[in-house]
């Protein structure tokens, strides 16, 4: 199976990074793709319509997307515990995945403004309001990262991969003073080998 | 359980038809929450820090999002059959829902571009790449429409909400005539009493 990818997708590390955890990342060959928001992408476009990142390519030629599914996919293949099949703990999972998820896609928004955009077509407000969406959910995950101790699941993976991306695109936010317990958390999860492996291909 | 909701929200629509599908609609309360992109909500942004509709709020208090995962809740609780359990069928019925759900993301971005942005900000190459996303899309729909036929899943079901969303925003799209079998679908799964319900508070 093939993964359309580039190296600065989050979306694409965070399936990545499942395949590691699954012990799948020698089963995917991984397919760079370069898709640049409001430009054409004719060849990709025959892919996926949507041109996002990442799809999933099965042998068969199917395709699976977005990101989300991939994941789980990759799960069910592997027989994997990264998503509790039922109850509590499934809703949980995947709800940290759908906050992770939400944080990356209102940073990507902002970046957008920031590097697509034309310079004199900003709006300052609206990406204040993208990054405010990290701030809030950030102070959310403050108060209860008592639930995160010690979870291995999408939800965490997710989380992961959503703080990274804000590292790699908004140092400036400087959010580990004021969220020391996501901070701590980051700190412990982001030890994972999984997490700081290189793109090797 | 209660659902934060907009009448003119799509995800919401989307999981209000999951609702009447499951037999579950009596079962939740529907709360006006409105959310306008850039505009504070601090009442909201303690629910839910990304701001977005809809969530599902538990009665011990869990919150559960996005509306991907609202609906697969809803249909574990049913018992019902929406969500394939495993296999093919499953990621064919996820993978039509991270379409339909990701032509309805580019439709939100537009419309904000038109409605949200001020006008001396707006950029219409970025709105035209958005709708250029739901042409593409429908006409990958068109060549797989023998796909479609006779199946109610949360594939179909989120395709129908994002054609519905793509009528309402978009008229001028005139989308109909371009992509023949997407629009006898479209036709024939608008009569199912779930895709027509009005909102009845």
């Amino acid at each position: 199976m093939k993964l359309s990818f580039s190296p600065a997708s989050p979306f694409a590390r965070k399936v990545r990074i499942a395949a590691i955890e699954l012990g799948l990342l020698d089963q995917i060959e991984f397919i760079s793709a370069t898709v640049v928001p409001g430009q054409p992408n004719d060849e990709y476009s025959r892919i996926t319509p949507l041109k996002k990142l990442p799809v999933l390519i099965l042998d068969n030629g199917d395709v699976i997307l977005d990101s989300y599914v991939i994941v789980e996919y990759l799960d069910e293949l592997a027989g994997g515990t990264l998503f509790p099949r039922s109850g509590p703990a499934r809703w949980q999972a995947l709800t940290l995945q759908s906050l992770a998820d939400g944080m990356l896609d209102a940073a990507l928004l902002a970046r957008y403004e920031d590097v697509v955009r034309p310079e004199a077509l900003r709006w300052p407000e609206w990406r204040a309001a993208q990054l405010d969406k990290l701030s809030t959910s950030l102070a959310s995950l403050e108060a209860t990262t008592g639930t995160l101790a010690n979870r291995v699941d999408i939800g965490t993976l997710s989380l992961g991969c959503a703080l990274w991306y804000a590292d790699l695109r908004f140092p400036d936010l400087n959010w580990r003073p004021h969220y020391p317990r996501v901070a701590a958390w980051a700190e412990a999860f982001g030890k994972r080998p999984s997490m700081h492996a290189v793109w090797a291909l």
